[in-house]
């Protein structure tokens, strides 16, 4: 031990594949590294990014892709025609065609933040707050769309075949549903970035 | 540097708060701690076992609770009298009620391992693959509950108030909201517990 109070002296066995700089540094930092979601553009570039960031992008994209297409599917058909017979007939399909709307701009939102993200980091809200809110958020819409898709079936088979409004109500749950699936994955990925901020 | 190759000699500044032997202990010990709730029956006692264990535990006794009463309720009325407007005469109902019961059995099954853990770790399946399991089985029987719930509010709309099958219908629905609210949380903890175990 040196006689300097401020410089401790440690012996320890090199591990393997570990070089001197590392066990230094890691000698320096005794707690663990923090999460790959809390780095600074400035010390970043547009290529060390992590991909999983890309593809949080990617499937929220997808949502409101396919939440879009849901939603206008249910629509278009009772503009066409001026028949008594548009989903506003139907409680369940406009609790449907509202789901698929708030999931349109919840997505909406996901991706303008992701996107101000990329331009310039913690433009809306702090990271922290982001996390607990996506993940929250996910799950509930994860939810609702389940909810709606579940809702919709009964009422499809209630509906005269072959009308424009059935073939609508079809497209639209088969989109719900797809949607419900990718909003599942979106929800496990922020679930993960929310237990990498909590546990690190 | 020593002339000793097996032992590296590190010179760094004694953190605020960390005595030399947790510096030590760290520098010999590089990556983190492991989870709390890989530990073995062996080397930790009763009390020393982690409350989340318990609350886990606990929870799972609400779910089974709750969703025996569910089904229950649904079934009681159409023992007691014979008419034809038995929860069996709505498809969605007795979606409703299978529903409940696969929650019920899935949540014995769980309680069952719950308490062969405590007993003997490790009985039936590994703790891998049995977080993996919980996992994705708890976000199933949520998706469910939540879909079951949903299916059931348009049929007692439909159904003739102040019935038997009609009180039985709410009240059933009511206990599986409740008990989709519990399986939520019993999904959040074993998302952590998952979260923990990937990335430690």
């Amino acid at each position: 031990m040196k006689e300097d109070s401020d410089v401790l002296a440690i012996a320890c066995r090199p591990m393997a594949n570990v070089s001197p700089v590392t066990a230094s540094s890691l000698a320096h930092q005794p707690f663990p590294t923090p999460s790959p979601f809390s780095f600074s553009v400035a010390s970043t570039g547009w290529s060390s990014r992590p991909s999983i960031h890309y593809t949080n992008l990617g499937l929220r994209f997808s949502v409101l892709l396919f939440s879009f297409v849901s939603a206008i599917s249910l629509a278009i058909p009772s503009k066409k025609k001026n028949q008594p017979s548009s989903f506003t007939a139907y409680p369940e399909l406009m609790y449907c065609f509202t789901v698929h709307i708030l999931a349109f701009l919840y997505t909406s939102f996901q991706l303008f933040k992701g996107i101000c993200d990329i331009a310039h980091r913690g433009f809306l809200i702090s990271d922290m707050i982001s996390d607990y809110m996506s993940f929250i958020l996910d799950q509930l819409v994860g939810y609702l769309l389940i909810s709606a898709s579940s809702v919709a079936i009964p009422v499809i088979l209630q509906i005269e075949k072959a009308t424009p409004l059935w073939t609508a109500a079809i497209i639209s749950n088969t989109m719900s549903f797809v949607t419900f699936l990718v909003i599942g994955i979106c929800t496990l990925l922020s679930g993960y970035k929310l237990c990498k901020r909590i546990i690190w």
